[in-house]
């Protein structure tokens, strides 16, 4: 074991997509440790679109990352000491890390231990993370689907979308996936099981997605609003339920767009729609962590990793998620 | 008791708004009945917008009163010949028995027996009928308000908006009314017990309804959708709960009417938005109604009715409706 924290730093404040030249990777001693404090050998650092926020200097839901420290992320990593009673040597964990080989953090702020140890600690960063989290509560505690009824959901082929899809299958749904090129429509089919996978980029997107929906929507996962939301809100069965996951059709809501209002269509179809942040699920996180583990295990829920090698690639990693390289959750191995 | 039936019936299909001419008052012999039938003699007839409506020859929710016929109408009434073992002579009952004195109906189709008869009959076409049913289950029922929340109610001063507003006092809630004049302000605060009421009307709507709401919206229960519903949505707090319960700032959703997207707002406060009809709530009714008249007794339940006398009125009736004449549930006393 090195003595060394291999870490990178933010140099500058980003202007724009953080690139490379606005971090540094830099070695420093190994922190000693406080009482209630662990030492977590880190294994896979997550990269996801949040962190572009964390390094503005604006408000946002977590204070921006200091100038010269270390970049902040969701991690995983092996505990190597411990002088906090709930962790062992040897233990799995999962928490906000950082980008860094060898994190100091106090016991309380680990997220969890990684008890499903016969898989990789990567799942924990993605569809056994808040990925799949998000899946779980936000389409099957929220909408409650049943089999046979009908399931849309936008950006399927992203980490949270096509886990919804699955989930819905293996609720005994049907599976519509919206999704933006041919390529991410073939990986609904074929990866991830969706019975059908339509483009919002086609010129007949309407059309193709009245002619999927001969009985309407039962559950909708809306992660755009915008005109997918629009095209897909004409075709609500009765008792529909729809989660608002995220807004990504729209960058600024300061005016607030303008769309066809819902209302109507809500009260015809005497609708469901709630907003959703899993984070205000956390009492479900046990469970569902649990059961989505049972359904990677037994190969009805499967998932797509990008893996970048060593820390010198995560300084361009926020990057390639924005330029859309990424072709599956984009993580960093140590 | 008269051998004839005295009924307003549908002399020709009005262009809009029904007007008495459209209407002539006849009597005829009150039929026989059939196995399984009921004869109701009528004391109240109902009054509502739905039956503009029903005079149209357009497609609608129900098909339309042909010409000739006895104008459709919920009414209330006694039963004094009963061919239906469910039924005795002197069960006071109500149904769509239609402007007539004299109703021969299916008992199967009596919408209730009236057992509140401590209360005047004309409660169960009012705050004891529809109205005060869908105030509790479209308000009580779906936002399952909390003592100490802020609960926003449009068309305050309407039927359905004033018994929500007094289930929401009821249940130890903060009451903001939004209706449309001074004078439906001062009924708002004084008959139905408004914590504030304010005018969409108003030229400082916005700023008026911001300052009544310093902990923002916890339950909003939507009549109009709109510019009222788009000022209200910006003051959604954490965990809101919303019913549409109508639409009626828009006469027409053939385009659907623009409006600033929901999205975010309901994201941000993870609300549930949820359509409503009365009708998908029938397992409810006898406890609702049930509720609601013990609320009536005690003094909580407060309810305005406007009386018309005798079968003459009911020409002019819808019309007064549409022209806003009327100070509360407008029924024809026969």
């Amino acid at each position: 074991m090195s003595d060394l924290n291999t870490c990178v730093i933010l140099k500058s404040r980003p202007i724009g997509i953080p690139t490379p030249e606005y971090f540094d990777i830099i070695e420093k001693p190994i922190a000693s440790l406080s009482d209630g404090q662990v030492l977590v050998r880190t294994d896979y650092w997550s990269v996801e679109p949040a962190m572009r926020g964390w390094v503005n200097d604006a408000p946002n839901y977590s204070p921006p990352v200091p100038i010269g420290d270390v970049m902040r992320s969701f991690a995983t990593g092996e505990v190597i000491k411990s002088r906090d009673a709930n962790f062992a040597v040897g233990d799995q964990v999962t928490g906000l890390f950082g980008w860094q080989t060898h994190a100091v953090v106090d016991g309380t702020t680990i997220s969890r231990k990684i008890t499903e140890t016969d898989l990789p600690n990567s799942l924990a960063l993605g569809v056994l993370g808040i990925n799949g989290v998000t899946a779980y509560c936000g389409f099957l505690d929220l909408c409650q689907p049943t089999s046979g009824e009908t399931v849309v959901v936008s950006t399927a082929a992203g980490a949270v979308g096509s886990a919804v899809g699955q989930l819905a299958k293996i609720h005994g749904c049907r599976t519509i996936g919206i999704t933006s090129s041919a390529a991410k429509i073939d990986q609904c089919k074929n990866d991830f099981g969706f019975d059908e996978a339509i483009s919002y980029k086609s010129p007949d997107f309407k059309t193709e997605l009245t002619s999927t929906l001969p009985d309407g929507v039962d559950c909708y996962f809306d992660n755009t609003s915008g005109d997918i939301s629009d095209a897909v809100m004409c075709h609500l069965a009765l008792n529909a339920r729809i989660t608002i996951c995220g807004t990504a059709a729209h960058s600024d809501w300061d005016p607030i767009p303008m769309g066809p209002r819902v209302h109507r269509q809500m009260l015809v179809a005497r609708a469901k729609m709630q907003g959703f942040l899993v984070f205000d699920h956390k009492e479900r996180f046990p469970h569902a962590i649990n059961a989505l583990a049972n359904w990677v295990r037994d190969g009805s829920l499967k998932y797509n990793e990008h893996i970048l090698d060593g820390p010198a690639a995560a300084t361009d990693a926020i990057g390639m998620l924005y330029r859309g390289e990424n072709t599956g959750k984009l993580l960093v191995r140590v």
